[in-house]
């Protein structure tokens, strides 16, 4: 198959992905950046609007890429070449893989998680890192969460770093985005319990049953759970720290609470 | 107390801390930057051999800085005021808190590492990003590891950005930094077992008994253990993975093996 080839920094569509490198013009069009193989496959798989894709051979690091494009080329997906040091430019990685592909990124409303009264939640309260965010969507998805919320917006979660951190669990696990007080209501509605990680108790999180319908809340990086959660939450446990420091880093709590639930379920699917 | 004051970007002091920033000049010189109030602390607090330290109040975050300043000049430590632009100039940090000292690197050598027939150890395989090692010590510190190895060397761990991860656990932790071969050898001959995490055995990292002697062996970010270690560990275990995705995050990964072993053993100090 043929591809129309941009060589010119002055191309519209090279000047418009450079502009989706800043969060207000994504935010503002409603729109993110696919990048890479994984994250383009992961993407098309769970339905993601994929609207144009970029390519440059250069950077192709097996035999998979053009396959892709041309599967994406099928769809209706409009595929251009891009000269290497123009993808270099809109690229957001080091190293980039030669492909980049821009997606509508979609709407994630409370009303359309999926309810179970069994169910095991994650709900996570202005994470800031979009490693942090990736690392903490890759365990969600690990321990099949049912839902996991995104209270009071941190870093956006179409942020192409946290995309990647994610390996592609941004697009496979049910999110939702809303308040604090929306999630709360939400949960207590369901007759989901709430349990939050806090250093003032002797409850040990092994030592609370996790099988009934559970949603596992977790506070910001540097400030942890806010007083909101803390005086709500039906379940305050500890995470023993056996050490000199006070604190796990977020997203490494959060999988030891998830797998700990996932123990207590027997790793059930 | 008085400091001396520079406000020259050309004073040499200024000029090395800038080198500093390279690791190559790090690694040369044995020397690294420790910046911000934790982990100046905790350096001081764990013995790491502080040779200057610098300072600017503009940026300073509370009132507990000076009092730190004057315990260091007290010690002999050389302490000079920077003009605030050149302490962002050679700040690691987006946002810096106005403290920053220059430090002897430790050799960490696995003759001098606690050996405990009971213990709890940590290997991992050329860790390559700071922010992963730097969680990965925060977890070893938590779970108070007996000794954690970093074989085949991927990151500096005195780069700055792993310090700050770790949160100040760097310095906390009995650490050793050596070959897989090395590494291999002296857990043998101390009667630890190797446990390693793998996709290829049904033996789930929870049905095995993590009370004895054990060593939980973790591989790099992109490739995972080598099979050095997948062809000699005593215990292959799975992380059960139930969403759509293949892995965890190693520091993630980490820390579940790490926090089940704590489970098991009863979270004892």
């Amino acid at each position: 198959m043929d591809y129309t080839y941009i060589a010119s920094a002055h191309n519209d569509a090279v000047k418009h992905l450079v502009k989706l490198r800043d969060r207000r013009h994504r935010d503002r069009e409603k729109l993110t950046i696919l990048e890479g193989y994984r994250e383009l496959t992961r993407g098309l798989e769970y339905g993601m609007d994929i609207l144009e894709c970029y390519f440059s051979p250069e950077h192709f690091l097996g035999s998979n890429e053009y396959p892709l494009l041309e599967t994406m080329a099928k769809k209706g997906i409009l595929v251009r070449q891009l000269a290497p040091q123009l993808l270099e430019k809109v690229s957001y990685r080091d190293r980039p893989e030669g492909l980049l592909a821009v997606a509508r990124v979609k709407e994630h409303r409370l009303e359309d998680l999926p309810v179970d009264p069994n169910g095991l939640y994650l709900v996570a309260e202005t994470v800031e890192k979009p490693g942090n965010l990736g690392s903490m969507l890759r365990s969600a998805d690990a321990v099949n969460v049912t839902g996991f919320i995104l209270c009071e917006r941190g870093t956006d979660i179409y942020n192409p770093n946290a995309i990647r951190a994610s390996t592609g669990a941004l697009f496979s696990v049910p999110l939702a985005e809303c308040s604090n007080e929306e999630a709360l209501a939400w949960l207590r509605k369901n007759h989901i319990k709430t349990l939050a990680a806090t250093p003032h108790t002797d409850k040990t999180y092994t030592d609370v049953d996790l099988t009934c319908g559970v949603a596992i809340i977790v506070g910001a990086e540097q400030t942890g759970l806010t007083e909101f959660w803390m005086t709500q939450a039906d379940l305050p446990v500890v995470i023993p720290m056996l050490g000199k420091i006070d604190s796990l880093n977020v997203s490494t709590a959060t999988t030891v609470l998830l797998y700990e639930a996932a123990r207590q379920r027997g790793f059930k699917k």
